[in-house]
C-alpha cells in the first residue's frame, strides 16, 4: 500500500513538471493553461509572469484566458486553487496508511518530504502566497473548503488520539500545532535550501543527504510526541 | 541574563522597525540608506524596490546609493549582509546562556520565536533570496563568513554534547540536520504565518497562540532529542 501511495503522488508530480505531456492533444486548452500558469507563477510571481508569456508558452491564444478565468488575476487563484488541490490530495492519499500510529507519523514524514521535492513549484506557489500576505488564498478560501481547511488536520487527530489511548503519545499534544511543527520540519528543508545549504554547509539536493534529513525529522517528531 | 538577552535583541529590531529613528541627524546617510532599502526589498524583493523610490523614502540624493554602494544589486547585497549580521548577533547573544542543555534549547526556541516575531523584514528577505535560488547570498558568501557559516552551528554543538556526556541526549542526533529542524519549527510560523493561519484555522498572530506554540515546539524538541 505504501508503494501505491508513493507511486501515485509521484505520477502526478511528472505529470506537471515533464514539458512533452502537456502538449498532447488530449488535454484540454484549460488545463494546458494552469499547468503552464502554475509554472510560470512559481517562477515569478504574481507579478513575474505577463498572461503574453503564458499564452505563448501554452501555445494557446490569448482571449482563451478571458473566456476560461476572466483575468489575470482569477487565473492567478486558479492556480492557487490547483496547488490546494493537489496539497489536498496528497493528504488524502495518506489516509489509508495503517499501523501503529508512531509508524504512520514516520510515513507522513517521508512521504511530505518526496512530495515537496518532487513539486518544487508548489512550495515557491506557497512562498509567493506568503510573501503577498496571503491576499489572493483569502478569496480563493471563501469559496473553496480544500483551502480553508487542512484535511490533514482530521486525520492527524485521529492518529493522534489513537496514540494517546494506547498510551504511546503524550497527552498534552495539540493537534493545531502539532500540524505546524510538522510542516515546519518538512518545508524548511526545501522552501529555505538555498539560505540552508550554505549556512550549515550541507547539499541539501544531495538524495542521501535528503533521506538521512526525513528520517532525522521523523525521529525527531516520534520521539517528541512519545509519552 | 535571559533578561539582558532578550532586551538586547528586541532594542535591535525596535531600533530597525521604528521609522522616527532613521531620521535622527546622528544616523549616517549610509545607514540611513541601508534601513530603508532593507524595509523596502523586504516588502518587494530585489526587483520590487526601485532606487528611486528608496532614496525618496531615505531623503537622500540619489548620487549617494552609487557612492556608498556602487549599483542597485551592490545595495541589495549589503543588505543581505545586514540581516545576516543580525542574525548572527542573535545567535551570538545565545552563546552566554548557562543552565542544563534541555534548558538551553528552550531559551533558543523562545528567544528565535520572540526574534522572528521582531523582525517580519528578515523573515520576508530569507523568503526572497530562497525565491531568487539564493544568487545575491551566494555572491556575499564568497567574502564573509557571517554568511557561510552559521555561528549557532558550533554552539548548538556544544550544547549537544555536553547533554551527550551527561547522558540526556539521544547520541545518534546529527547537529547539521538538527540545526535544520530547529530552524523549521521556528520560523514557518512566521514565513508561512498567512496559509497556515487559515489551514489550521489559528490566529498566529495572537500573542497568547505565539508563547503556545513556541512552548510546544520547544516541548517537542526536548523530548525529541532526550535520551
Amino acid at each position: 500500500m505504501h508503494k501505491k501511495v508513493t507511486k501515485r503522488l509521484h505520477g502526478a508530480a511528472a505529470k506537471s513538471t515533464r514539458k512533452t505531456d502537456i502538449r498532447k492533444p488530449k488535454v484540454g486548452t484549460r488545463e494546458r493553461l494552469l499547468e503552464v500558469a502554475l509554472r510560470q507563477f512559481a517562477a515569478g510571481g504574481f507579478a513575474g509572469a505577463t498572461v503574453d508569456q503564458i499564452v505563448a508558452a501554452a501555445h494557446v491564444n490569448k482571449r482563451m484566458v478571458y473566456h476560461y478565468f476572466g483575468s489575470k488575476e482569477d487565473l492567478y487563484c486558479a492556480v492557487l486553487e490547483l496547488m490546494y488541490e493537489r496539497l489536498a490530495q496528497l493528504d488524502e492519499a495518506l489516509f489509508p496508511l495503517a499501523g501503529d500510529p508512531a509508524t504512520v507519523i514516520r510515513e507522513i514524514v517521508r512521504i511530505y518530504f518526496r512530495f515537496l521535492r518532487d513539486n518544487p513549484d508548489l512550495v515557491q506557489l506557497l512562498l509567493w502566497e506568503n510573501l503577498q500576505k496571503g491576499k489572493y488564498m483569502e478569496r480563493i478560501a471563501q469559496r473553496s473548503e480544500r483551502v480553508s481547511k487542512s484535511p490533514m488536520l482530521g486525520y492527524l487527530e485521529k492518529i493522534t488520539e489513537a496514540g494517546m489511548a494506547a498510551g504511546a503519545f503524550r497527552r498534552d499534544l495539540n493537534i493545531k500545532h502539532l500540524l505546524i511543527n510538522l510542516i515546519g520540519l518538512c518545508l524548511v528543508y526545501f522552501s529555505n535550501r538555498y539560505t540552508l545549504s550554505r549556512s550549515v554547509n550541507l547539499a541539501l539536493e544531495d538524495e542521501a543527504v535528503l533521506e538521512e534529513a526525513a528520517k532525522h525529522a521523523a525521529d525527531l517528531v516520534i520521539r517528541g510526541i512519545a509519552a
